[in-house]
């Protein structure tokens, strides 16, 4: 394919761009939700994104993007039944594109109809949640995909398996991925139910400022007039912002979480009176990525609050009597919170 | 599959809890189900709960689960048809899942196709009912569940037979399990009709306790960054659980029930105007099986109370001119009887 | 299977017990509608009907449950073909239930696949309606019935006659069966127009008496400890309401049906403003199933009076300005007819 | 299949009676649209019709019902194709149910998959229309039918030719047949224009008199309990009604039409303000097939007043200044055009 | 099949006469859509029609129509591939009747089944429209027919091509005929979009005069008793009319088309305010082609007047201002123009 | 084919001719959305333009219509595993027309049944999708166009690729083409998001003018009465077209775009307050384009303003306080940007 729009030369969109990051570090921070007027470049980050990433290991022709490093979770297909430590291969980190009008047995896979007429047997062909396993998952548009097809996403996103029941075939394995949506909430609202299973929303929006509109229109059009050169410019850039995510997933695992950022985390949720546990969890997950991103080697509350408005900004129930949006909301909290 | 997080680790709930045990000691009680907000647990207790229970008898490779102590009630597939004694082998108690987007023919059964095709006969190839037989079915946000395929669990397992007359079979086989249906009141109600075919019913609510939020937190924390370990800390805790399901099953059938207790439980029912008699004979098993699992003889109007709310307040009519909610009411009429 | 809850052990439900024994000893009635609120044990009583009932005499090996005593009214598949008399074989009186979900190929018959893809040959495969000929066919819930399918049944039950176009089918077989179906008026009104067309309705309730709670309690439960125990205990008392049963359907066809009967029952019809003459015909009927149950040689119109309510209840026109219940208002008429 | 009640024995109910005889003589007048309400009979009189009506002769093995007196009209499948003189065969004037449930493949004929599959070639196996043909084609319940098969129905009735253009056929054959429908307004009203398709309509009602109530009673009980004696004895008056229709249809080609009887037609529709001329066809086809059940040589405006209500009925436009019933309406404007 | 009624003996209704003329000397005019009330006839005139137009010359064996005077227009399957000049046929000019319920793979074409299974080939096999090409294709009840199937219709109707793109197969071929609409507008209106696309729009309705209804009437006797004699005795009438039409097609491009006529047309479209040019562009050909039905050589205003009804009252923009009817603007509008 | 009506004669509606001409000339545009009333030859115009484009190489025999001077861009099917340089042919720019009707899998592409039945193999056949790559798809009508089907086009159209996921396929092919899409906004609206993703969009109304309307008429009979001639008369006019597009396409690399210009274009998007930056992309584009066109070398605001209307108008949010017309607030806007 042709070359891509570097993630580095996008102009602006700050909160996009670490949402996108702070989830590639630790993807347990569950799925980003880009929302945004048509135009500003929503799929072109993710799309820049799967060229950024650094690559994975994976055994070595397992169509699950098995870890051979996490024996216990094999896919138990050819993964697990094979003796010895299997073969190893390594892979780009994946960055699925979930089309409009893909049919509900290419999502979760299906029993592979070459292999049921020619050999009669009753195999399972993997579907888009395989391939997404430890990548990322991109429905473009997601207000525009049917109901019954992303409740089916966000559960398997959510336990992070994909059990298949269908058409005499019982199969599960596993699916972890980042699941990112994008949508222009003028088509088309999402149910707030799905809101909440998003980890992270980011807003997107038009610039207004005229120097910044320039720019954009500018390096697009450099891009588009040879986009080789254009990309050859950036790999610089690219490279570090790799190096940056790398070093950040490894690091995760070390940083330390004071209890005064636990215990901060929990106000800040009681305060905005967020349902359930989820808030706080994501938070603190956020802010330990935002912390290696950093290479800081303890969590503050200064990374907290910064990962606070993408985190809770859409688990808010609406308050009939108090209209302002839901970013200011948050940000009032905060500002009590961070006083105190 | 990797570790799950224990059941005994959860934090407060107790509700649920009880209610998840109770239905392990006396399926017959009926289904359980836990509504509450989104991210206050409910899929990880049930997933904890499949961990935590015994393991069972059954006919050995029958896919029917059949249970080789009770001759009358064999499948009448293989089993039946055997002479003499069948083999005995020894499976986890089944924790089914029935994922969304769960198709009709694998819920209750279908032709087997690849025998259909390769070798033209009509065989049953049974469903998830079938391997949910003397387990526990899972749906995860039961409201969100197509009417006919509730409707058709349902009947199932309020006869404890899935009869299958469908693409030519006639077929019918013992499915008796627990229903455990999990939903956030919000996403949609239940229909009043369905809501009085559930044994029981639970409430679950994020802790509004900032220590018991932020505990959650760190024990969460705590086993996503160490699951092995996690899992080994509470082996000690877990298995005190399991024996106390296993002694209780034992008991269940010596329990005394006073004439008292059963005349408690009609006045309960007649004093909130329940329809129909189902009220007082799960309250009577319910608090049946809390005296076994207390290890207590006989039961009393003691045990009777401690499982009203769960047994009864699902079972209220709406009230037009009483607008209180359905706990309050039971606790009120409660408090009235056991004021007598 | 297990051992089913005896009929003779039910509390209470007269109206439920009489109406259903009136349509064994006398199918041509036609329907039994049994309606009221959940629990109360509907679906209890016709399953316990199923083992109450006495056997009958088929054609040996006909899939259609052919009467040898008519050969008029033999299926003309297997058994009107064969030269000579046919075998005679014994088989308990039908009572098939039809499952939710059961599609419409298993209901009404349907090309046999298995014969036309092996063999290359249309054969017809009887579904349930040819299962229940000459017995019952039981709907738990018939209100959540799709309509065609309730339409289709209503019509078959009312003509007799199975008439199948389909599929490049074109069958017709016998299908006479005592149509019961058992529904919470709360979760769905039948059509008007369905009413009309059961033989009878009765209606059950939950009883209101503390000591009746109590003992339907007791005895479920003892049931539940010792199924094979609590139907020993009742066997003989079961006996006595089959051999009764069978006298009567004997006797049937000698009962004397006085003119004043007949008159009767036409001025307490034509008081009622009921549609159409079924009123008239369905309560002779029943009339008469009574006197036989009782021994009677002559029909009075004591035995009408007994079967009226059930008979004419749900054949009333609403009437807006006499809104009390339609048992009242039988009741009513009755007491004027019989006071004159 | 067993004996059916005779149409002889039908008490009361002389439009419907005599609406059936008519359209017996002369198809051309188009269906016979029954209506009223439950439980009157119009099934059984319908049924009734089949037995009484005389044979016809057809080519003998011919799917399509052909008429060897018509060889112009030959189906010009086998018939057509044949030299020489067709061979004749005789069978009953069909009376074809259209049973509910009846998938439009088999109403229309389509593929004949039998013959497809093992010869590979494409077959048309004929439907209920072809299988009507020279007869009749009974929907009980018309207005529980899907609308579009009703629309293909009348289209087809209309035309007197069923022309299929499906699944790679492209057949046409001559199907003309009494479509009779019966249907309770109450249950659904039909569209104004399938009324109008309809050539009569006859109302069925309830007797309001006691004894012919009774009388009812009486012979169903006694076609009840013996079929084969009632229908013996009714069998005299069967063969006179028959020989009656039989000498009807011979006189009918000969029948003298005065011009005043045309004109008297004319001006009855004008007055009425019926759509169309289809009025006054029909008008003067019943009155001519009036004339012949009389054996009168000439129609007369007498004969045109006695069918006039049946053929005009349905044909009024609703005036919402005058909304007494169309009964009342024809009677009165047939007053006028009589007094004049 | 059996003999039809003549066009020649159809009673008034002069309009439809001369709107399906036109059509047939010149079927660029666009379709016809013919409404009024039921029972006035519009079938029976399409069908006569069928009968009176002459023959045409095609292909000799072309499943197409193919017209070998055009061979840059032949269809490119059989006749495009062959050698030399292909070899004639003559065909009467097809009236394709489009039944209720023909599926679009009957309309379009498809695939064809028994070629594809039988010898594992993608053919194509035509549809109606091919076969209606360079003729007629009538649908009776217009109103009544699935959108898709008309958008479809037109939509060919327009461009002159059938374009398929369905089930693997990629096939064009000319499709060039009339549509012919027959609808009553009581039973549903035709969207305003495809009123436009429609050539011409001509109404019928039932006579009012009692003599024309009583003629009407005789006629139609008349032929019911004897079609063939019927049939002859206007043999010389169709002829005539025949003989019209076949001289009016050839001397079409002949006929002298004065700027002024051209002009009028654009004024008279100017002042009803017609969207589009198709208003002048069909008024012009209609004009023609009655000039060539006359034996004209020049076309006049004259011409143009007498089909300006036809071809510009379905054109109108409702105007809620002006609630007269579409015919007494068009007559208006024409008095004005004409006057001046 | 028929010789189609050219490019050149249309008479007027030089919007639209601009708007076709900028796409042609540089396809990233986006697609063009012509919108007006029927019969202003929307239609006639899309299907001339494809007469008149000129050629393009296409890797030989390549079902993708891949780009031989593109090595990076080849579609990976055939093209790519070729070692080599593949060999080259030249075909007409397509126009591809997506008739009403067209199903999703003629559109995007799917399995290929004849091999996969045949040969057992998986193997994808391209749709419209492929065909069009690199040239025009035209979908006339497109507010008829089901909304999927439009979604998906959009969503193909902006990526400039069709990702198949589908019947066991997962494929991605390079699908660049201008979507043309032509409507009346009167059948319905599209929806706004639809809109913006047209890069232009032009209006065609009804001439006003009765000089012009008369020359219409005339040239349209001039070309129906000898279309061969017709097309001769103009075929010079249309080889300059030709020649300017052309050059137009060979200098657009070349043309300096001043900053001036690029800051015009984002001021005027800013003061029209257009969601995005896909205004002021498209307008840079449209206006080298133009500059193309004329042959000049450098870009000027007053290509610019040329261009801004048919950039701009629907882009537009509709201003409830500002009903006037979204073509008039353009131009108000361009009137105060171009006075500064």
């Amino acid at each position: 394919m042709a070359p891509l729009y570097p993630f580095s030369a996008i102009v602006g969109q700050s909160e996009m761009l670490l949402g996108l990051t702070v989830a590639s570090v630790d993807p347990s921070v569950g799925g980003v939700l880009i929302f945004g007027e048509r135009g500003t470049g929503k799929s072109t980050a993710i799309r820049a994104l799967a060229h950024l990433l650094p690559t994975m290991k994976v055994v070595d022709g397992c169509r699950f993007n098995c870890d051979p490093a996490k024996p216990a979770d094999l896919c138990g297909h050819a993964c697990g039944k094979q003796g010895g430590r299997p073969k190893t291969g390594e892979i780009p980190i994946p960055v699925v594109d979930l089309p409009l009008g893909a049919t509900e047995d290419r999502v979760v896979g299906a029993l592979d109809l070459e292999v049921a007429l020619s050999r009669g047997e009753k195999r399972f062909e993997p579907g888009l949640l395989a391939r997404a396993h430890r990548g990322f998952l991109y429905i473009d548009e997601v207000n525009l995909l049917e109901d019954h097809l992303v409740d089916l996403l966000l559960d398997v996103a959510a336990s992070g398996e994909n059990v298949v029941e269908r058409e005499g075939l019982s199969v599960r394995h596993p699916a972890r991925f980042v699941l990112v949506g994008s949508g222009n909430p003028e088509e088309g609202e999402l149910r707030p139910q799905l809101l909440d299973r998003f980890g992270l929303s980011v807003e997107v929006t038009t610039p207004k400022d005229l120097k910044d509109r320039v720019e954009v229109v500018r390096r697009r059009e450099a891009f588009e007039r040879d986009r080789d050169g254009f990309v050859a410019a950036w790999t610089g850039k690219e490279a570090a912002i790799r190096r940056k995510i790398v070093r950040a997933r490894r690091l995760l695992s070390q940083i330390e979480m004071p209890d005064g950022v636990v215990q901060r985390a929990a106000e800040i949720c009681l305060a905005l009176g967020t349902d359930g546990l989820r808030g706080e969890l994501i938070l603190i997950r956020a802010a330990r990525a935002v912390a290696a991103l950093e290479g800081a080697k303890v969590a503050s509350v200064d990374h907290l609050r910064r990962v606070a408005p993408m985190t809770l900004r859409h688990r808010l129930r609406r308050d009939p009597l108090d209209d302002v949006g839901a970013s200011v909301r948050v940000e009032r909290v905060l500002d009590e919170c961070y006083a105190a």
